[in-house]
C-alpha cells in the first residue's frame, strides 16, 4: 500500500514521498526500508535518528529523522489503524463447521458459521452465537451461553450456566465459572459452600490466559462491557468489574469487591474483599488495597494510599539512617550544653 | 420449603410467620420475597432495614428489619446448611460410565459408578475409586491413584504416580505432580534435577484452578486432610501443608517449606523455602515470609513480622516528614543555645 | 550399584565401605540403610548425626556422622549425577508413534521417533523435530515449530508460528504465543492491537506449568538458551530473557523489558515494562523493579534498590517508634535549657 494512501486513511499529514510502498510494520529499532513504524513513548525518541524504517508516525513537534514522517495527533492509535490496513489482524479464522472429533450435545444450539475445533466439548443446552469460534480442546459446560463473534482459545473452560456477550475473547487456559473459595468452619471441618451463582461477561471483554473467574455464591460475578483482563488474574466470587476497565497480569480481586467503570489496575495488585474502587481510579503496580478507593485517585503502596504521599514516605525511609545520626549528634550537643552550669561556667 | 421447617432443621429460633414458603437463597441486597438471606458481616448490617428478603438469618442481638428473623448462633454456617436444604449443592453430577471418546488404558482400574468424560485420558495402571468423576479433557498419568467420591474438573492434570485421597476436588486446570524447579549449575549449564518423588493429597482437600503442585525431588509433596487451596497457588517440591489449612489465591510456597495444621495464608503471600509455619498461624495478605513462624501468631508485611508491630512501624512511616521537621527545629534551637556563652551572656 | 562404583563415577573420595549396595536416593531425613543422600544446605547439618542413610555426599570439612561419607567438591551436583546413575531421570518416555485419537493436519511434518499422545491437536504446517514428545491434549497451532528432543506436557498450548529450539520442556498447562495485553484508547473503546509477532524459545529452555508467554506485537518475545522459568510466570509481549537465567514462580515481566544473560529473578518479583536488567543481576523475592538494573547487583524491595541499603532502611523502620521517643526527650531537654537565662541563673 502506498504511504500516501495510508496517511490519508489514518487522517495524517504526509511530510515526504507518498509513493513509498509500505509492506509491513515493525518497532522503531527493527523496522526496515518498506516498514512503517511509530514514535509514542519518549524513551524511544533517541531511535528516531537511527531508524531504518521507511516511514514513521509522529506527533506534531517531533524532532526530524531519516524516515519519512507522517504527522498524526495520536501516533500509537494511528499505528494500530495502519497495522489493520496493511496486515489485517494477524489471525486466520478457522473455517466454520464442527470438527468430527468435537463432542457436541444434541441439545446444544449453534448459530450460523460457528466453528467448533477438534476435541472441543459442548455439554447439554449450550448456546453459541453466530460466527463464534470454539477452538480445539475447549470445554463448555451445561447451559452456558456464548454470544456472537466470540473466540474461545484452546483449553478454555466455560462452566455451566455462565454467559458471554458478543465479541468476547477468552485466551487459552482461561477458566470461567469455577466454584468460589468459600468454606464455613463447622467446628470440625471447613464445610464447602455450594456455589449456585454464575459468571456474566459482557460484550467486548477480553480475558487472559490462565485467568480464573469464580462464579457467584448466589448471584453473579460480572465483568462489564469493554473491559480487558490480562493473564493469570484471579477474580473471586461475586466480584463486579465495571466497564472499560484494564486489569493487568497477576492481579487478585477478592470476593464481593466492586470496581466501578474505567478503573486501571496495574500488575500484581491485590484487593481485599468487600471494598469498592471508584470510577477512573488508578492502582499502581504491586499495591495492596485494603479499603474503599475514591473516584479518580491514583493510589500506590501496601497498604495503598495516595501515590504522591506514598512516594514521599518512601523517600523519607531512605533518609532514616541520616536522621538517626542527626539525633545522636543532637543528644551529644545537648549533653554538652546541660553540663555547663549557667552563671558558673562549665 | 416452609420457613418453620428450615428453622427447625438448622436449629434456629423463628421470630415470625413460619408458613412463608422459601424457594431460594440470595445475598441481602439481591434477595426477593421468597428468598432466605443472612447477616454475618457487620458491613452489611445497614441492609437489614432495606432488604426485600422474605427471611433473614441473624445472630442474637441483631437490630430489627422488615424480613422475618431466624435467630441462630452462627448465621453463615446456618445459611450454608439452609442452601443445601433448599437448593442442594448446585451441581448435576454426570451419569456414571466411560464416554466413548475417553482414552482409558486397559490396565486402568475404575471403581463402581465412576464417570469418565469426553476426551479424558487415563494412562496405564491408573486407579479410580468408586463414584469419582473424571471430567472432560482431564489427564491422569501412569499409576496415579484417585480415591472415592473425587471430582477432577476439566483440564486437570494429575501426573504419574501421584495420589488423591477420598472426596478430593481438583478445579479446572489444576496441575498436580509436575517436576519441581530444581537445577544445579555444573559450571556451564543449569542441569535439570530428576524428580523421582510424588504428590500426595489427602481426604477432603480442594485445589483451585491453575494451581500447580510440584512433585518431590525425592519423597513427597503432601497436602494434608481437609485443607483448601484457592486458584493460581504455587506449591513447590517437597512442601508439606498440614490439616484443615486455608491457602488463598496466588500464594507461593517455596521448596521444602512446611505448614503445620490449621494455618491460614491470605492472598498473594510468598513463603521462602526450608521454613516452618507453626500451627494455627495467620499470615496476612501480601506478606513475604522469610523465616520460621511460631504457632498461633498473626504476621504481616514484607518481611513478615508480628502484625501489630508491623502496623505501628507503618504508622511511623507516615510521620517521617514531620519527624524531619522536628529534628531541623531542634538543630536550630541548639545552635542558638550553643551561641550563648555561659556566664558571659549571649 | 556398589558405593565404590558410584564414588568413582562422580569423582568422589570414599571414606568407608565401598561394598555397600546403594538402591535408592532420598533426603537426609528420609533416607534408609541402602539410600544415598547429601548435605549441601548448612540448615540440614544437624541431621548428619541422626540420619539413617547408608551413605552421604559431603563437602570437605563436614562433621562426622553414622553414614559412610563420600567427599566431593560440590555435594548437590554430585547427588544429581548419582541420581541419574542409580535411578535414571525418573520418567518413562512414551513409545514413538501418533495415537489414533490425535488430530494431526496432513501438512504437519513429524521427525523420526516422534510421539504424539491421545487427543493432541497439530494444525497445518506444524513441524516437529526428531524424538520430541507431544503429550496428550496438547495444542500446537498453525506453522509452529518444535525442535528435536522436546517434551510438551499435557494441556500445553503452543500457538501459531511460535518456535521451540531443541530439548525444550514445556510443563503442563504452559501457554506460549497468546496475544499480548495491548489496547489503544480511541476515545470511546479500548481498541485491540493486532499481534503479528511470535515467541521464540531457544535450546534447553524449560517453562513451568501455567506460565504464559505472549507473542510480540510485531517482532519477537524471546527466551534464550538454557534459561528456566518456573510455574505461573507472566512474560508479556516483546520481552527478552537472556541465556542461562532463572525466573522463579509467579514472577511478572512487563512488555518490552529485557533481561540480559545469567539473571536470577526470585519468586513473585514484578518488573515494569521497557527496562533492562544487567547481566548476572539478582532480584530478591517479591521485589518491584521499576527502572534499569545494573550488571551483577543484588537488588531488593519495592521499589527495588541495592539489597544492603534496602535492609538498612527496613531496620531503620523498626527503630522509628524509638526515634520518636528520643526526639520528644530532646525537645523537653531543650525547653529546659532555653528556660535558663544565661548569666542570670535558672
Amino acid at each position: 500500500m502506498r504511504l500516501a494512501e495510508i496517511a490519508e486513511r489514518i487522517g495524517g499529514v504526509l511530510l515526504g514521498n507518498g509513493d513509498l510502498e509500505i509492506t509491513g510494520v515493525a518497532g522503531i529499532r527493527e523496522a526496515g526500508a518498506s516498514d512503517l513504524t511509530f514514535l509514542a513513548n519518549p524513551r524511544y525518541e533517541q531511535y528516531l535518528r537511527t531508524t531504518r524504517a521507511g516511514a514513521v508516525l509522529v506527533a506534531p513537534g517531533a524532532p526530524p529523522g531519516p524516515a519519512i514522517a507522517v504527522q498524526v495527533a495520536n501516533p500509537y492509535l494511528a499505528y494500530v489503524q495502519a497495522i489493520k490496513l496493511i496486515c489485517g489482524n494477524g489471525v486466520t479464522p478457522p473455517p466454520p463447521g464442527v470438527h468430527p472429533t468435537a463432542v457436541v450435545a444434541p441439545t446444544a444450539r449453534l448459530g450460523r458459521e460457528v466453528s467448533v475445533g477438534p476435541h472441543a466439548v459442548l455439554e447439554d443446552g449450550v448456546v453459541v452465537g453466530d460466527r463464534s469460534v470454539i477452538s480445539a480442546l475447549v470445554y463448555v459446560g451445561r447451559e452456558a451461553r456464548v454470544g456472537a463473534d466470540c473466540v474461545l482459545h484452546p483449553h478454555v473452560a466455560l462452566h455451566h450456566r455462565c454467559e458471554l456477550g458478543d465479541r468476547v475473547i477468552l485466551k487459552s487456559g482461561a477458566s470461567v465459572g469455577g466454584d468460589g473459595f468459600g468454606y464455613v468452619w463447622d467446628g470440625r471441618d471447613h464445610q464447602k459452600i455450594p456455589h449456585l451463582g454464575k459468571v456474566v461477561i459482557e460484550d467486548d471483554v477480553e480475558i487472559g490466559s490462565h485467568t480464573a473467574i469464580d462464579r457467584g455464591t448466589t448471584g453473579e460475578t460480572r465483568i462489564r462491557r469493554g473491559t480487558k483482563l490480562d493473564n493469570l488474574v484471579q477474580v473471586a466470587h461475586n466480584v463486579r468489574v465495571g466497564e472499560q476497565s484494564l486489569v493487568a497480569a497477576q492481579v487478585g480481586i477478592s470476593g464481593s469487591t466492586e470496581l466501578e467503570d474505567r478503573v486501571t489496575v496495574a500488575g500484581q495488585v491485590g484487593l481485599t474483599g468487600h471494598i469498592r474502587v471508584g470510577e477512573g481510579a488508578f492502582l499502581s503496580a504491586r499495591s495492596g488495597v485494603d479499603k474503599n478507593v475514591p473516584q479518580g485517585v491514583c493510589w500506590y503502596g501496601s497498604p495503598a494510599r495516595d501515590r504522591a504521599r506514598a512516594l514521599r514516605e518512601q523517600a523519607g525511609l531512605a533518609k532514616l539512617p541520616e536522621l538517626l545520626r542527626r539525633i545522636r549528634a543532637l543528644e551529644a550537643r545537648i549533653r554538652a550544653l546541660e553540663g555547663r552550669e549557667p552563671g558558673t561556667g562549665s
